[in-house]
């Protein structure tokens, strides 16, 4: 039986569960989990009752329980001795007045314990203190918490989003953020010449498409200094089939771009609770199935960290006339077309 | 200043650390390592006393501390329960009898708590609980172990040592392990033409460098089934420099295998404890500093998880007559020439 389906299998030994939740624990597309949990039904393997499913024959609890570390939810980093709390409050409070993300952007926002965990593991892996760190697209309003962590040397926010640009700017001057910058900036655009070679390290959470990740990464690529510079970003299995990861990873790797690190699961967005049933999403005009609202957060991505090993070798140069094919290939279930 | 640099003055911030507590935590080559810190002493940075190394200006403690999770040791996965206590206590029992290890084989085993956060992690994404695992070289004995669990539906050990083919047999018969088999087979060799295309999952600590990594890599190819199939091997970074990891990860997608997961510092090794100070290693032999032994293990490696997404392309087919230049290039450190 293919990986898929054992998965489902897997988790609903644990007890009934809705859509939603079987899309977050599989390491599948939700294009395949949707195929998937349909052959299930078919087979009388697996049977759905009131927005749920149920596997008729449980495997032993042993086999289908979690071995996840619930104390760092298996990224492997946490704020044990709560050092930052401080900083997590104060980058909460900033964070309700943010903009409404827009599907438009294909944006979705990480909850405040992924942005710290994402700043910690940074942290660890040397790639905060005293950096330049350059981030393109910042919905989840990282460069604000970086800043208010007083770490890093200087950070700048390219978005295209006008609103964020906004936003992110007016909390630089009012919290005296002096090392916090946001430009309007369009990923089709050529970075501007003066940001080219600066920065130590780069952060984004790129649309989901291999020309998407590839325009993504050059325009950073072009950002950073040289060897030894690194960058993170995410990637998920819910938009991406493993056909799509293969072609990135190559991609990445002619960049002369070394993976080092691939933490499953480890950043969860806030993303379409309470609406996405009257949306136009893939995800619910291609699903067969009695769906409800999600009841937690069910979209997540897992965590690349890449670091330059060689020359730059950057893919895409100067400007590019592309459309909305930017945001969407077969997979990307959760983006307008 | 080059990272290397900055991860040893992070972490002497924490105090005085011995060489092996620096190339343990370090994210870099030993090679390099022993470089950096040579230089850093050059520069008045770091001085060493009693076998100790020194920062004269430590970073602030919130930078230098760690936050790796204490409760899962940064691996993602954790027994919280204790469910898995009796088959650690039988594993250590069978494994307190193994064969001495020896450097011939570039032997190093880890210790068991690492043992079972493997068998965890695998369990964790579908890679154990009935599967056909086939294993090349396990002076870990991690096929006792998944034995023992009564999880998979078989496993067969491939490995060159006979006096651990001869000790896994004798368990495998005198704990009735039916589903546990060992062969004696050197990774020069064809695989056996009965194993080809049988199994689902494979594991392996291969020999740290570029060629020995494709040759096992190939073997254990030929023996899984296809797409979906996946694998686990181990790599590390005190072994291998950023360019050799970069040559693996191309040789590994040229094989279609795309990198799913890579967890820093999973495997924890005993190695040397004890007697490395006797020994011809390059770690020692081309080290200047004063050495003690080492207190704590300090060898570790870097879990990847790999998953087959087309046809299997083979790079190396049919036997092979390599020397001992299969084990060792200019970062192996801990290899006897």
């Amino acid at each position: 039986m293919e990986i898929v389906k054992e998965e489902i299998i897997r988790f609903l030994s644990r007890g009934g569960k809705d859509f939603w939740s079987i899309v977050s624990f599989s390491n599948y597309s939700a294009k395949e989990v949707i195929d998937a949990i349909g052959t299930l039904i078919k087979d009388g393997i697996i049977e759905e009752r009131n927005e749920k499913f149920y596997v008729k024959n449980p495997l032993p609890e042993i086999v289908s329980t979690s071995y996840r570390c619930s104390e760092c939810k298996g990224r492997g980093v946490v704020d044990e001795k709560d050092r930052w709390r401080e900083l997590l409050n104060e980058y909460n409070n900033i964070a309700k007045e943010r903009p409404r993300p827009t599907t438009l952007y294909d944006q979705g926002v990480v909850d405040s314990d992924t942005a710290l965990a994402r700043m910690l593991y940074m942290l660890e892996r040397g790639d905060i203190y005293k950096k330049k760190i350059l981030i393109l697209g910042d919905d989840d309003l990282m460069g604000i918490l970086f800043a208010l962590s007083k770490l890093p040397e200087e950070i700048v926010v390219l978005e295209v989003d006008e609103r964020l640009v906004n936003f992110i700017d007016r909390i630089s001057k009012e919290k005296g953020l002096s090392n916090l910058k946001a430009i309007r900036y369009d990923a089709r655009w050529e970075i501007p010449e003066e940001l080219k070679g600066k920065f130590d390290v780069f952060f984004t959470d790129p649309v989901e498409t291999v020309k998407g990740i590839e325009l993504f990464i050059s325009r950073l690529l072009e950002g950073v200094k040289g060897v030894g510079s690194s960058g993170y970003f995410g990637l998920t299995t819910i938009e991406s089939d493993m056909k799509k990861w293969l072609a990135i990873e190559k991609s990445l790797l002619e960049m002369n771009l070394v993976i080092t690190d691939v933490v499953r699961k480890f950043s969860w967005y806030s993303l379409g609770e309470g609406d996405i049933l009257e949306s136009d999403l893939p995800i619910i005009k291609e699903n067969p199935f009695k769906l409800g609202n999600p009841k937690t957060l069910w979209y997540n991505s897992h965590l690349f960290r890449v670091e330059l090993v060689g020359e730059k070798v950057i893919k895409i140069k100067g400007e590019v006339d592309w459309g909305r094919d930017l945001y969407f290939d077969e997979y990307t279930y959760v983006v307008n077309p």
